[in-house]
């Protein structure tokens, strides 16, 4: 009774997709790597190093604990704003809220990308997922689940070498997101798109034309999301607020998705 | 009509204060302020730096921007997780979802405070907001709202001093949230407190009792929130998304606040 009249509600109010949801009931998923010492990042950048400042009891009869930390800004789950891969475009604090939090849309695809580690998520597997589910609104918030997340950290088997520094780049073998997929993610005016792999562009691009189909469209993506088994395909919210940082190309991301119940 | 119905549903399905609140339309108001150089730490603790990696036009045809960067996890817009003030507490990323969003119950002691930048928000001052706009419910999202956001980042007339170091400590000077005040809002079971200055206890605190009060009772605490200015008393949702640091004792924090409309 009580879901159908909001259903009802949202008929005539909400947008495809979109349900009100009360935040204070329901069931909250992270769907966010805790940061540390194994936090993934590109083999070419600066890792995530925390160093302790103080902890323990001080003079003034209290407890207290504090820490610095440093780190590139695309690894562990992570924001790519616009302007990672599009001169010009939206930085990490320019990105409108409403962009990062909508109706979550999971495409799974994981038994694709368990056969071929280069697997490229393509418009035809995105209309494949609309056939069943609807078409995918504007404002929609695109999760890829290659399966991929289960592997984190290990970064040999979850993108293919652990290797560090450029030469191990040729190396990377993990799925993403094709340049048609993300033709049509753009048409349809999703609000950003993200994945469980290091990067939207698979592991083997050379020229990161996903990215720059997106971004140049003020699209962002969220790489490295974890484990997204729990949610379904559609009727989640989706909430993805990146740390605010002035003229960033991305950085450190929190992304939680809320079920109704 | 819409409205009306929405809140027959939640007299028997929602929290005190909470609303089934479409995310999807609405309005969302950021309360973060940007990380940049400026950003506002304590005198004692390294501030926020961004350096380049890359941002041109590169050998392979594509734009490419990114950054590295750095901080104490206590500056700018942030968490103090519960282990910040109480060994063996809850660090940045063990605080549970449900704990950082709930409905925003926003004390304005403007008045107070701008009269007397050592202002300690009481009990009183909490009993005074709950005469007029009922009792604070388990889960709520506190917010007191001292008009200091506007001073920032200028840390002289923001915390008393724009010096550094230990010595510029004795010299802070800001409204912080009182002892009575912390036990009542422990009470009452709210899910976490935030203000727009730069800790929860102010400036001339030398023994941190809010802190340790709250953080005994595992309440995060936000600190250096953006304006408050445009949120009401009560009817917002608030949405606080902390850098996911593993052990943290805080970090950096997205805060949003969603309105109805
Ligand atoms: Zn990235
Ligand atoms: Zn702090």
């Amino acid at each position: 009774m009580y879901k159908s009249a909001i259903a009802a509600l949202c008929l005539s109010t909400c947008v495809t997709g979109a349900m009100a949801q009360d935040l204070s009931s329901g069931k909250w998923i992270d769907l966010t790597h805790s940061f540390n010492a194994d936090s993934v990042y590109w083999p070419t950048a600066d890792m995530f190093t925390q160093t302790e400042v103080f902890a323990g009891h001080t003079d003034g009869g209290y407890y207290y604990s504090a820490y610095n930390f440093a780190a590139a800004e695309h690894g562990g789950t992570h924001l790519d704003a616009p302007v990672h891969f599009a001169e010009g475009a939206m930085s990490a604090e320019e990105i409108p809220i409403s962009q990062l939090v909508g109706p979550g849309f999971v495409i799974d695809v994981s038994a694709q990308a368990g056969e071929d580690p280069d697997y490229l998520v393509s418009a035809k597997d995105i209309e494949a997922f609309e056939a069943e589910h609807g078409e995918i609104p504007e404002g929609a918030i695109v999760l890829l689940n290659t399966g991929r997340a289960s592997l984190y950290p290990d970064r040999e088997s979850y993108m293919g070498t652990a290797a560090r520094g450029a030469e191990a780049v040729a190396d990377l073998h993990f799925p993403g997101l094709g340049l048609d997929g993300a033709k049509l993610l753009v048409e349809r005016g999703i609000g950003a798109v993200g994945l469980d792999t290091p990067s939207i562009d698979y592991g083997q691009s050379a020229d990161f034309s996903t990215h720059v189909e997106l971004m140049t469209n003020n699209i962002s993506a969220f790489e490295n999301v974890a484990d997204m088994s729990e949610l379904p395909p559609t009727g989640s919210m989706i909430i993805a607020l990146p740390m605010k940082i002035e003229g960033g190309s991305g950085g450190p991301l929190r992304i939680v998705a809320h079920l109704p119940q």
